[in-house]
């Protein structure tokens, strides 16, 4: 805990989160490499088909009765700790929550390190989501420190870091992309459904932090192409674009999502974050240009992937809803396994669940 | 959900709330039946008998083990919440809660359907209280549209429906009526214990919802007789009035409890709902006409049932709350059973808990 | 209920509080004799010990699914609030909460009698803290008039009485003391461990509640010496020196941390309780005298036991925390199986979880 953070380098960093070679907090994108992603897709989508069946809800239900999870939500968010939530409940995790800085500060003059020090004392896992950016890693490296150290999960830490998000996106992309219009596919994807396919991010690219997170992830596969379609006021950091170049992957900037959505297999859109707005800057921006609405289905190729972090304003047109290239409902639900794959992972259970899944649906 | 719902009849409006004629999503009081509201009583009661017993309990626990609810409360409400929690416990069914609006604006320019249908991929049953007249219908048909169906239960919509009380209230008279003087009644009910029977509603008949959907309940028993006391301002609606004589009931309107309490074999007492006074009309009502008083006892029938749905302020004076006849605590517990034997319906698991009845109680 | 409480004897007061020989409603220290103290931390460390093996918490957890628990908090709290959940969890029971005033003053004009009552409808246990004092036990006698009682436990009413800190006070120390050094030590507990041992509390002892009621807990045990060690303006009360005396009792006054710290087996340091002041008079008081400094270790005996009710400021450097001798985190989670401990003798199912000791551990 003495070690300046930043002083370190991000394999360094990496390590120190790990044990034993396995996961144990997750705070970083930068932690997961294709093989892991692959992986935490795999079971995901095994959790979900277990999920399906009766006898199986009822199994995952007891795998985690014996421990209880706490939800640091010191940063408002409904649908981050919702679907968290529904993830303890997937494998019977109980949870309480603390949800915001009047409830914690109550505890008079008590540094905010103690109180997540005693939280550990009644949890078995912190779940956490904080404005101040290094929050949750610096959290996880005091309990590194502790004599009964337990995992801190990063639900969200300043603007930079929102890993179980882009693990989400990245999940449902593979889904999307390896079992194209398939609604219920089998956990057997290939290694790199990315090869040869564009994934366009449209909006406002400089403000959301998903999209900068879901971009790394993705220069891990070789051979996809990623289209930056935003206002030149927006269009996403030059961090991200070097970060992109120096791993030699495909990308081009454009500025009208209509001139190049025919050329998509997947389309990620955002909303306007003018909440940053320092003096309402961004109500000049024409937006049109970075919406879809109903007559551009015409363009659209036959498996497009259409995909929203959520919550949505008009960037897209709501008669696109009912579509089935509309995933953005799914990637919601997606969150929701994926967050389960990755609690079920850091407790070791994901080799009981894989087990449950064959004896059941592998023949 | 591009229909004009006030453009359907009522027959038709119920009709889209079952499937396979079966109880699907509960949100109107003109859904029951006299058969289903039968079913309804036998099950709640079924419900209390198994879970008095120790495995009988943990029987219960079992069934929705693996199934998650959603309680979306935007308007206010300490009681109806804690009821339905109760009733999800006594399930087994883990739930989570959406309880303001200032959490859910969070979801800056967000429209509430899109809340509602993001709600609707994480849980298996939305549960809702809102202010906006006939939104928990609207989300029922939007429902109905979508791929994964999930069912919607009313906790109260807007100033005109809240079909739990009633279905709580008209159980509450089931089993007393039935079973007078009985704390633990078996399940047989006669199908038309009200024949005979005079019902008094005193108070603010007006602006209280409960009594309102109580009294359509009832028009499906013939030989019921209603009393509403009430001073002439505050009396029960002429909507209601017209609907009780198009079934040919018998009712009369008084203003005096005094006069009629001797005559009554329930009363259902209200508060007088003085937050919806515009300017203080109420004040100048003597509410001494319509209060249950200690010394009132004298003339209360054998097996009067007292009832009132809470809270209370001075309508029913606190020395009668040890009678045996004042049965509003009892009214409060039979609401958790009703909601559970609700929900059981609504997952189709009456069936069982039905034959765990009879393989331990009937002989 | 029409008692008038204050006019009963301490004796009279506690035995009301019991029934048929057992603890029922939790609510004075002055309930807790030194053998249902040694009981109670026998049982903690029999829960701590068999919710280590992932099969004992599996087994603890399917104890009280049965029942339903409602956390009634009025006065704000997190860690003694979160402690009873974890309890809770501990022993699978479910619960749900009622939180601050607004939420409960929302059901206009209703007393808070009657609220209460309304909850005791839906739950089996009704855990409360309160800033009114007696407010729990007043609750307590209140059920015990009505058919259906539940118990009551009192987390905290007013300014006198936190009976379940005390006695997760006194399970650490007994722990402690009995078998210095281990961190998982045996539930064989001597009877009195306190013979011959020195106590020390230091800080602010007028206005914390916890040093009182614990206090009170020791006089049970002959041999002890209390230290208070305080700021003439901020010692312990004349009542609590009374009772010492009365109990004869070993204490002494001092004034300063650093003259005695080398006599003492345990220290519990308390913060400056400043929120009480009424003109900041606090603020002249060199609080350096109350505090243990890092240079102290020197000093300190072998096996110290230093406590802390936390939250705190600068009573304790930070630099001991991970010094073996620091009990302040161990402290925390041992409430938590103190009050579950509390919870499981209140159901009767204390002899079930000895057994299950037994039969897995003692050999």
């Amino acid at each position: 805990m003495a070690e300046d953070l930043s002083q370190l380098s991000t394999a360094h960093r990496t390590a120190l989160l790990s044990r034993d070679d396995r996961l144990f907090h997750v705070i970083l994108a930068q932690q997961f490499d294709r093989e892991l992603i692959q992986d935490l897709c795999r079971l995901a989508e095994m959790i979900r088909a277990v999920a399906e069946v009766r006898s199986g809800a009822q199994f995952l239900n007891t795998l985690l009765g014996h421990k209880r999870a706490m939800l640091y939500f010191i940063q408002p968010s409904t649908r981050t700790f919702l679907s968290f939530t529904a993830a303890c409940q997937v494998l019977g995790m109980p949870y309480n929550e603390v949800r915001n800085a009047s409830t914690s500060s109550e505890v008079k003059g008590e540094t905010e390190d103690d109180t997540v020090r005693v939280l550990s004392q009644y949890f078995d896992l912190i779940i956490m989501r904080h404005p101040e950016e290094g929050f949750a890693e610096r959290m996880a490296h005091m309990q590194n420190a502790m004599r009964r150290a337990i995992p801190i999960i990063n639900g969200g830490s300043g603007k930079d870091q929102h890993p179980t998000q882009a693990l989400l996106d990245i999940y449902t992309l593979h889904r999307c992309l390896t079992h194209p219009g398939e609604s219920r596919p089998k956990p057997d994807y290939s290694p790199n459904p990315f090869d040869g396919k564009t994934i366009a991010f449209v909006g406002d690219l400089k403000r959301g932090r998903t999209v900068r997170s879901l971009a790394y992830l993705l220069c891990h596969y070789p051979g996809v192409k990623m289209f930056f379609v935003s206002h030149p006021d927006l269009q996403i950091g030059d961090d991200i674009v070097e970060y992109i170049q120096r791993n030699d992957v495909n990308f081009e900037l454009h500025d009208d999502v209509r001139t190049v959505i025919g050329d998509c297999d997947a389309v990620y859109m955002t909303r306007l974050q003018d909440e940053w707005d320092s003096q309402g800057e961004s109500k000049a921006i024409d937006y049109g240009k970075y919406c879809l609405t109903y007559d551009m289905r015409e363009k659209f190729k036959k498996d497009l992937v259409i995909m929203h972090p959520l919550p949505r304003r008009q960037e897209i047109d709501k008669r696109l809803d009912n579509d089935s290239r509309a995933k953005y409902w799914d990637q919601v639900r997606n969150g929701m396994w994926m967050r389960a794959a990755l609690i079920a992972t850091t407790f070791n259970i994901d080799a009981r669940i894989i087990d449950h899944y064959h004896s059941y649906y592998a023949h």
